[in-house]
């Protein structure tokens, strides 16, 4: 089987942090907004909605807020959100009550069914574009301050960054767990062996050590077993309480 | 701009939930689950699964939780799940406590940045080899049950179905919301007003009108505020309660 261009981007796909000069034309910002439009939506709620944040201050209040120096620097910051106002807003000013917007169902359906879908699509879109970018989970570092800087109503929740532009590097394809380890047939593997990622292990501190003399040499296992998945930056766990705050999940308990 | 096939492709995307029967090759679905395994992931934990699902009584049990009658009849199909299992079990295994593998965050980056990318990356990628597919959100329906059909362990959660294969039928595309009410530049426009819907409800009326007549006839704006977002098919609630009982999402409350 010939791959074929879409495959071959996304077989090939690299995190993109570091962009030239410039912004997207016009033409390309709209052909990724009619792209995340175009996204699979979950019962045609369609309840989502994406900011295009180019104010300098607010890009510099989001950069604080996920303390990475490329956010907000080189190329287009786009924030995307679930957005359960508007059809609040629909059904209140129809003259119906909120039904099920407050509830996780309705909130995961939002979450999963175009906000991310739509990230990953647009990724996809601008990559197939020649352009390069980064998702950005950062921005939720202190989400009750995001929420602020944007200004947003309740029934709304920022939920990824993605910021795209023209590649300023051309950093090397990072190695991923083999398939099976993570794909399998009709039985989940509950026999897994830690140890049987040794071979990997050392694919991945041979791509640290080619990468960048000046990063940690650290093996997958390493990244499990260290600061990752142990010490949190304390705000993130507040995004349960500012979930709540704007409305959403309030059956969550 | 011209259109790259990726994007003509994205722009054209339409849900195929009729397929011939006819399976993918060996080939295909290893270049699919490579795509999957390729997709952006926070913090490089690779927090996901995702099986195949070939066993007929397995599909036959998703039939019956998601309740409709295309989920695993004729297509492949694949859970996408999110699994914090080997994660944990590379923790335990080498002698570390389990980090914060219980919090929503970490759950909320499984959940977002790898099983979510990952269903629109497999789904783009199946689109441009000429396939279509649909995504499931309706597994769902019955989480506890879904759980136990797949024999899950602790710290997973499957999320969503998707069913890809060779299209058998030509659908319409369907009118999603214009641009100017889902994306925004740096303000959020609190001051959205649902009879600005009334163009868009008569696009969305004709194209339920055209595409078939035994559909009942339905704006959006009758679609917010009817039984989607007023009624719950009554298991979908427990997700919270499965979420928790699979050991994720513990500091929720």
């Amino acid at each position: 089987m010939e791959l074929n261009e879409t495959l071959k981007k996304q077989l090939d796909h690299r995190t993109i942090r570091a962009f030239k000069e410039q912004i997207l034309s016009q033409e390309q910002l709209v052909t990724l907004l009619e792209v995340a439009r175009h996204t699979s939506t979950s019962m045609f709620m369609q309840g989502f909605s994406v900011m295009h944040i180019t104010d300098p201050k607010k890009r510099a209040a989001i950069r604080n807020i996920s303390t990475q120096p490329y956010v907000g620097a080189n190329g287009d910051l786009f924030i995307f959100m679930v957005d359960l106002y508007r059809n609040y807003q629909i059904r209140k000013q129809t003259g119906h009550d909120a039904g099920r917007v407050h509830t996780t169902d309705i909130f995961l359906q939002a979450y999963e069914d175009t906000v991310l879908l739509a990230v990953q699509n647009v990724l996809n879109a601008a990559e197939s574009m020649g352009l390069g970018g980064v998702i950005l989970g950062s921005i939720n570092n202190d989400p009750a301050k995001l929420v602020e800087v944007l200004d947003l109503p309740k029934l709304t929740y920022p939920v990824l960054g993605l910021q795209v532009g023209v590649p300023d590097q051309a950093p090397q394809l990072k190695p991923r767990l083999p398939l099976e380890f993570i794909a399998f047939g009709n039985d989940y593997p509950k026999d897994f062996k830690a140890s049987d990622l040794k071979d990997y292990d050392e694919v991945v501190q041979t791509y640290y050590d080619l990468r960048d003399a000046n990063r940690r040499i650290d093996s997958f296992t390493n990244q499990v077993i260290g600061p990752k998945l142990s010490v949190a930056s304390k705000k993130r766990d507040e995004q349960v309480k500012v979930l709540k705050a704007q409305g959403l999940c309030l059956d969550f308990n």
